[in-house]
């Protein structure tokens, strides 16, 4: 048998290849091969030492996972050894009342791949309630998207968004993308602002509509686009100044905005007057709920979304190091992927 | 017949009692003898100057009101000479797409009182459709409270207050303090967030809750009084940094916070990542729709809301003058009432 490795987070801008201990499943456990693995913005974070305080390096992380079910521990009905799955990398603690029945942004929950060890491995042990099998129509690769269009299907739940509706996707990366593709599902209208020139030309490809602020007056594009009429939904994706001030000038009367981005270093200013002149809504949307991965899965085997078109790269795990490099340097870059198996 | 009277919002600081020339209805129209109107914060804001730019001086202000039909025009059939009423102060304007058929929030809506003439004044003409008769155990007195006890109906309605929640309302003036007894119509718990202490008597006298942010750790106390579970809904009513600050620190886990007050003079600091963090939400709530009338009149007719200790005092509408310059000097006061035939 070969040895099995691991990618450790171990601190600022360093990731070391080591040993990979695999762990016998506990009760209601199961045992992954991990297959494959994306790169998520928050992983880019810890690789920049943004959440040293949060994360206990050196440690595995990585939660974009699709992965080969290897062992099951007593008690699990859900899957059986050979199932291909999708993992959602929640660990559900005990109800705290400020929870209010909200589990997956519970107080005491814990982010598998952040806050425990993540799929950045060979072998991975998560406890069976996190799996999804996927369809035989998708692929391992194609199964690593779940966890970010689950994200991107939670937020446009949040949204309320509605057949015919006229949303704007402020920030055009993986996860605005993905929305996009949602919303599109929905049958409502996605408009994606966007300023990397390559991103834009891959988002026309898709055939959204899009925006480049750089280069116009987002609100008075939006109001031709939409005769008038503004946005019904804005998804404030990109986590950028700008981003904040333009949400509240594109909504509508009653329009929603979907806070998305994490707005992480203190306070940021926002146009409050608008929100009762208009009674505009700002809704916070953090991870997923079950159902959000049914949809995600579904809408995924619907061969709707061109996920190969999405990958920038597939790398193998001992790469990891040069591939949260190469992201730093390239803004145009989509969805990278790790084979956990290579 | 006695010389008609009208109070004139000159200019800042500046209200000259003029003569009030009688409109005789058109088609559609009520011509009303004003009975009572109470001074809004809004009335405040123009007299110090801060709406110059919206208010066509001089011009006829006040927009609390209860009155008595004094003549109808052709095709009015929802009242008769004689009703009491209250004035729902709002003359619609034509649709535009933006608006999503949200009238009173509508771009061409026109809020008598402001944009047209309002009702301190002996003789007001404004549409039928404006009018609510008032019941038989409401006097004029009370019935000058419909229109800001709406309001509070309308945020309430906005934050989805549900019978066994605790919400935090942050200022305990007059919009504040029917927020609280609205909320409490509800069937939830009110706790008001007030620093005047005679503003604090009162509050506590009607039995509510109170939290006095000067002299303690706001969000120690709502923890300690909801158990940990913090408040289901927050209403932002102060205007206030301050109150800004709060409102994301109290709120659990999807919990709403209803933007009352009005913060103009640009975007203020907001902390984002509370609403990503905890999926809270921010609820513009502005004014209120037909059903706010309907709801507001029927809980003053309850005889649940103590009007007579929300009245500070009660002047002549020759006296608007001094009544505004007492009221930038008394910070304990609640709702001024003006005797519009006195």
């Amino acid at each position: 048998m070969k040895e099995l490795k691991a990618a450790y987070y171990v601190e600022k801008g360093q990731f070391k290849i080591g040993e990979c201990i695999p762990h016998s499943p506990k009760v209601g456990e199961v045992r992954l091969q991990v297959a494959f693995c994306g790169v998520c913005g928050t992983d880019v974070h810890i690789f920049h030492g943004n959440m040293d305080q949060r994360v206990d390096a050196p440690l595995v992380i990585g939660h974009e996972a699709s992965a080969v079910v290897a062992e099951i521990g007593n008690g699990v009905t859900n899957v059986k050894v050979g199932d291909r799955v999708a993992v959602r990398p929640l660990k559900f603690g005990p109800k705290h009342p400020v929870d209010k029945d909200h589990a997956h942004i519970g107080r005491n929950l814990k982010f598998i791949g952040i806050d425990s060890p993540g799929a950045f491995q060979n072998s991975w042990t998560v406890p069976a309630y996190t799996l999804h099998p996927l369809p035989d129509q998708l692929s391992l690769q194609h199964g690593a998207f779940i966890e970010p269009l689950a994200v991107a299907c939670h937020d446009v739940k949040i949204g309320r968004v509605q057949a015919g509706e006229n949303c704007l996707v402020i920030g055009g990366g993986p996860i605005g993308t993905l929305i996009a593709f949602v919303i599109r599902e929905r049958g409502a209208t996605p408009i994606v602002s966007e300023i990397n020139p390559s991103r834009i030309a891959m988002l026309k490809d898709f055939g959204f509509l899009t925006v480049n602020p750089l280069s116009e007056n987002i609100e008075e594009r939006i109001n031709k686009i939409t005769g008038e009429a503004m946005c019904d939904c804005v998804f404030e994706v990109s986590g950028s100044r700008a981003g904040v001030e333009t949400m509240t000038r594109v909504v509508n009367a009653r329009g929603r905005i979907v806070m998305v981005a994490i707005h992480a270093g203190g306070p940021k200013p926002v146009d409050l007057f608008k929100f009762f002149w208009s009674e505009i809504e700002l809704l916070g949307a953090r991870l997923y709920e079950e159902e959000d991965y049914a949809n995600a899965i579904k809408i995924a085997a619907s061969g709707n979304i061109p996920f190969d078109t999405l990958i920038t790269k597939i790398n193998d795990l001992s790469e990891l190091q040069a591939v949260f490099e190469e992201i730093d340097q390239n803004p145009s870059g989509m969805k990278y992927l790790i084979d956990c198996q290579a």
